[in-house]
């Protein structure tokens, strides 16, 4: 028979003076919602009897989780990344705050930083030359009225021919593959770099161990995300998830969405390569974007989520 | 207005999803647990209305949290180790496993595989023979008839005068403060150490650092950590905590308990200390133990909580 003592008045009391309720000291809102996380946590434990064994592994799981840096991917993995997303559409709504380019999962590897580049810019060092497509990547940014936005901050990043992402992979050199790009006159941004591979989840990570134990994969597909801001616009976080990709709609996590898909064209003729500067096949892919107007100062900038940043 | 969304059809579907229901690899167990904890968190994210902001800063907590190999001392700080105790003892008492010296935690410092003794054991190398006071450990381990228990393992373990642990503590040598001693032909146990001070948090690690926004302290008295198990016996996780200090009752980690204090005398006679082998002032600890039957073979072992274990 299951025992449960989490609803007693003793238990109660107990995770009050651990959440620190019988002190004035420390900040009240912490205290709510770490009395909230036992609470729950212990009816978790007894709805489902969680053995001794089995917490201890969550315990030591955090442990290694933490210890890789993966919080974050894990987030995004079990849907929790894109459930935010949901939720804060939903808030939108509700205020009326609709239209433009949807919104989609930041993901865990941006680097604050990037160079800032004014007209086309070249985001990959040339590294994988000999085994990468060239991409040209061209679009405009327009305003909630469909009027171009100069100016705009198009904060781009993607990953390698292998799915690696700069700063994060050593093996790149600084900020491979991330450009600030300032649009122009006319609310253009302009890139040439390679098209890249679809992510994957270390293999020996541990969020593929727990996808594996969930009958998962780890796999995205290619893509390249983007944080777009400009004055008196309400700052975007998308992606545009590239079509034709075995794992468009088979994401571990969850960030493709209708209205982010991003053809690409792959031309073979010499002569068009010649005029792009380069040899051989290339691609390109045009996507443009449409901000909201900003409700509040505040919704210009991103969140405070903590993010790496690279050191000069 | 609160929105919510994780009611929703779509939204449970998306969680089940994600906790890979829609597959039939993996581990439904894990399944069962990973979705439950997404539905709660997503439920605790729109009851509390959990900012992007304060979403991020839990995630990157996380990783730093793991980062420094801390989660199981959290665990016992928030008191949910001491809460798994006391769900133990009420299950133990609907089941009539009653008596005997009581549980408490085990902590996050035990590293397995420590040096066997017969007979006395001298548990410290000596190193801090200038600043330490040597301390005289024994006690009697009986079954639930009161009858001593010859070739039980009383596997201990403490900090040294700095409240740090061998393994852990770099500057220690290998097994510093450890080990297990078998008992003699009377049930009892005997050591010679020193005595220890009382554990505090890292102040610059994350668990402290969620303490001190609970308003708490990060201290626990002086204490000695046991496992005892013998065959026929259930296994016994325990501490004796130090009467005297002014921690015993205001343990951060709350595993005082009534029954698991120690007295502890401190003798100045030269004379006792040169029959002792020692000069100086020196201490004295006498605790018996008594198990519990094993009601399953199972029960002699200690759970399967990942430990470290020091290499040879």
């Amino acid at each position: 028979m299951t025992v449960k003592i989490s609803h007693s008045d003793s238990i109660q009391q107990f995770f009050k003076e651990a959440s620190g309720f019988n002190n004035d000291a420390g900040d009240s809102r912490l205290k709510t919602v770490i009395n909230r996380i036992l609470v729950d946590t212990a009816k978790i434990v007894e709805e489902l009897e969680i053995t001794q064994d089995e917490f201890w592994k969550a315990v030591d799981y955090i442990n290694r989780l933490g210890g890789r840096n993966e919080a974050g991917l894990l987030a995004a993995g079990l849907g929790l990344e894109h459930y935010l997303d949901l939720l804060q559409d939903a808030k939108d709504e509700q205020q009326g705050l609709v239209g433009g380019t949807p919104r989609t999962i930041e993901g865990p590897l941006y680097v604050a930083g990037a160079p800032v580049v004014e007209g086309e810019a070249r985001m990959d060092d040339g590294s994988e030359d000999a085994v990468a497509t060239p991409m040209f990547l061209q679009g405009r940014v327009t305003g909630p009225d469909g009027q171009p936005v100069a100016g705009a901050v198009v904060d781009l990043w993607h990953a390698n021919t292998k799915g690696n992402y700069s700063y994060f992979d050593k093996s790149q050199s600084e900020y491979n593959l991330r450009r600030r790009i300032v649009t122009d006159e006319n609310g253009y941004y302009r890139a040439r770099s390679i098209v890249p591979s679809g992510y994957g989840c270390s293999p020996d990570g541990p969020t593929q161990e727990c996808l594996d134990l969930l009958g998962r994969h780890g796999q995205r597909p290619a893509h390249i995300h983007f944080f777009i801001s400009a004055p008196g616009h309400r700052h975007l976080t998308t992606q545009i998830n590239l079509a034709g990709d075995r794992y468009l709609w088979d994401d571990f996590a969850y960030a493709t969405r209708d209205g982010l898909i991003g053809d690409i064209h792959f031309n073979d003729d010499p002569e068009a390569a010649h005029a792009r500067g380069v040899e051989g096949r290339f691609a390109e892919v045009v996507f443009d974007f449409q901000l909201q107007q900003a409700p509040a100062p505040e919704a210009e900038q991103r969140s405070q989520r903590p993010r790496a940043l690279q050191e000069a």
